[in-house]
């Protein structure tokens, strides 16, 4: 067995930016995303941001012939845009939907729409069993002043403990994606350190691509520029991470971006670049064990870091909580004092009509409608409450254990 | 090893109907069932239906003496109801959060805004590691026109899914809970065949408490009893459910239920009855494997079953996603039209004002109240038919996997 030639596996992962009606030559990239698949034929293909059915069918019809199995995973208002074409037969498939996922009334971010997941597919390569996840987490649109951060964080970690508790029996983890974090940021050390996982670009042997791995460059022609001005080279949010559970090794042999614009285009595949990784799976003689990937003293730091902005999102939580609780009670009593008058003026107790009729019932649906929104939005963050609290208290159980350990 | 004397374990389970302002005499009942862990020692504690906190606070300031380690999950608006008490430590958790769980709309259920989700919890006793999980899913409300079976069905479907994978590396796995299935319902014929678990009252070895195993009966002071009309004995809907994964088996030797009041009390623990189970486990020689439970042509019949039964859920999901879109399309228009005829007003075209100014605003905000509400329902019921198709979807491909099997 030890002997054994190693199984060299190409993964693809691209945020293809496939929003209907929104994003700039959809149908187009689509089609040459698709090109490029079949012509350099991966073994494994993750996909984000496809949230139209009718791409995802397309794709599947033209890819057919070198992906037999694919599966869509489904979520949210408009799907959660995950996607995975295979080589190999797709054993079995589970959707974990992120309880956390920004605020519905952030109609410009829309976040909360698209139900954003961690999509697992088991795949069984020469008896080898892999763990596959693809996952996009909550946009940053301002880094300075980040509002989402708590959410990316509980995302951050409910994917960690996902990946955690399904892949026991797993031989091979790969996880890719748009994580929206810098390398350097908590959320991926987090996740790397909590799940051992590994980042393809830092392990590779050689690497061809934008420079330091970029995924979202100023050269790509879709890219918003402004919002890359503080980084010239561009950021690095898209990754392919791995480890070995068994006794197995994965190495990244050879690590790829695409550089701006699709090879022979004028166009690129999307706003973000693709990510390609060549990874050499090896048996080894004794099992690796599943360790934690970080040393424990600085993953007790990270984790402790991570609870702090749970912990500064939570008091934000509470504080909307109240206010749209107060808010609710305020409509309540202004609907509650026109009732007293209107009745009033019914039982002939006031002499007059006190307001004209028209201001009286506008004034009356305006508070309706107040509440109804404030109630709403109140019962909205005590769910957040709720799952704020509930990813802090795992992160105090989490830091016990490992201070625990002997 | 084999040798070992088997390991006793002691589980109680028990739905506390213990809603804030709703349940009756709760506080007294919330203190009874705390008595009742103290004084009877368990090993393991499966609750639901504590929705409030603060209950779950006073029990476990109570059984801090005898149950040093518990977990309480948070989700959806009054939390999950969930929480667990253990003589051992518990090591991780994970929730799940069910994709389908009835209709916000439906505020007499208001199933919808407990976040119906599964508690995972694990724990090690003797070196054997015990998955342990803790659910509740949605109540059937009419049997004879059961609107919530497919949403039922999902989340049982889905409850077997992140069994299957998060318990790969269990010895043990255990779930007790208030299923609202009845024994030979569809659902729970799933989640066994499924998933391999055995039904505690059909293996125990002796058996004390409500005729045939029931949990919800006619002399619990508790319950509906016109509810209960076509069932004399009552029915059973609270299970403790287990199997053993690798190189252990379980054998259930004693299950019992209480029998209307709590003893030497005049009032029940709650409207349900409480479930206590005595299981052995006992080390065997050679590896038992992770068996599905039914035979396979058995369970092709069961899953299609399921799958005929999402597929009329999602039926009129779609129904009700073409009904509401339309709505909000009519209302609208009507907005538009009205915005026409009052430009049309201002603008000098018309000779004078058509309408009263007081029926017109009215008017307007109807249409806008319709609008809101018709979008807002429209948009659910995208995400219940996304979800019933993804579950359909799943279904098909386990059919398939079972019926490629050699």
């Amino acid at each position: 067995m030890e002997g054994d030639p190693p199984l060299r596996l190409r993964v693809f992962d691209l945020n293809c930016w496939a929003i209907r009606y929104l994003s700039k030559r959809r149908q187009e990239r689509v089609r040459l995303i698709g090109d490029k698949l079949r012509q350099e034929g991966f073994d494994l293909v993750l996909l984000q941001e496809v949230w139209s059915e009718q791409d995802y069918s397309d794709l599947k019809a033209k890819l057919g012939g070198c992906y037999p199995f694919s599966h869509y995973f489904r979520s949210g208002v408009f799907g959660s845009g995950l996607c995975v074409f295979s080589r190999f037969p797709i054993l079995d498939t589970l959707l974990y939907q992120y309880s956390l996922n920004g605020y519905p009334y952030m109609l410009q971010h829309g976040d909360w729409f698209c139900g954003k997941s961690v999509g697992l597919v088991i795949i069984k390569i020469s008896g080898i069993v892999f763990n596959v996840y693809v996952t996009h987490l909550h946009a940053e649109y301002c880094r300075e002043k980040d509002a989402y951060l708590p959410h990316r964080l509980v995302q951050a970690w409910e994917l960690a403990q996902f990946i955690r508790h399904t892949s026991k029996a797993a031989d091979v983890v790969l996880l890719g994606g748009d994580l929206n974090m810098h390398p350097e940021d908590v959320g991926i050390r987090l996740l790397r350190g909590w799940t051992g996982l590994r980042d393809a670009f830092a392990e590779a042997t050689r690497f061809e691509g934008c420079e330091d791995g970029c995924t979202l460059v100023p050269n790509n022609c879709f890219t918003v520029k402004t919002e890359l001005l503080p980084f010239p080279l561009g950021i690095r949010i898209d990754y392919i991470l791995y480890k070995a559970i068994s006794s197995f090794t994965v190495k990244c042999e050879e690590l790829k971006t695409t550089t701006g614009t699709a090879p022979g285009m004028d166009i690129p595949f999307s706003d973000h670049e693709a990510v390609m990784a060549t990874l050499h799976i090896r048996r080894q003689g004794q099992a690796a064990g599943a360790n934690l990937g970080t040393a424990e003293p600085m993953l007790v730091d990270v984790v402790t870091e991570a609870r702090t902005e749970v912990g500064v999102g939570l008091r934000a939580a509470q504080r909307q909580r109240y206010s749209t609780g107060r808010m609710a009670v305020l409509a309540l009593l202004l609907l509650l004092l026109q009732a007293a008058a209107a009745l009033g003026t019914l039982a002939g107790l006031a002499a007059e009509q006190p307001f004209p009729k028209l201001s009286f019932s506008l004034l009356a649906f305006l508070a309706i409608g107040v509440l109804l929104l404030a109630t709403g939005l109140h019962l909205f963050h005590t769910i957040e409450v709720k799952m704020l609290q509930g990813t802090e208290e795992q992160m105090r159980m989490a830091l016990r254990a490992l201070q625990e350990r002997p």
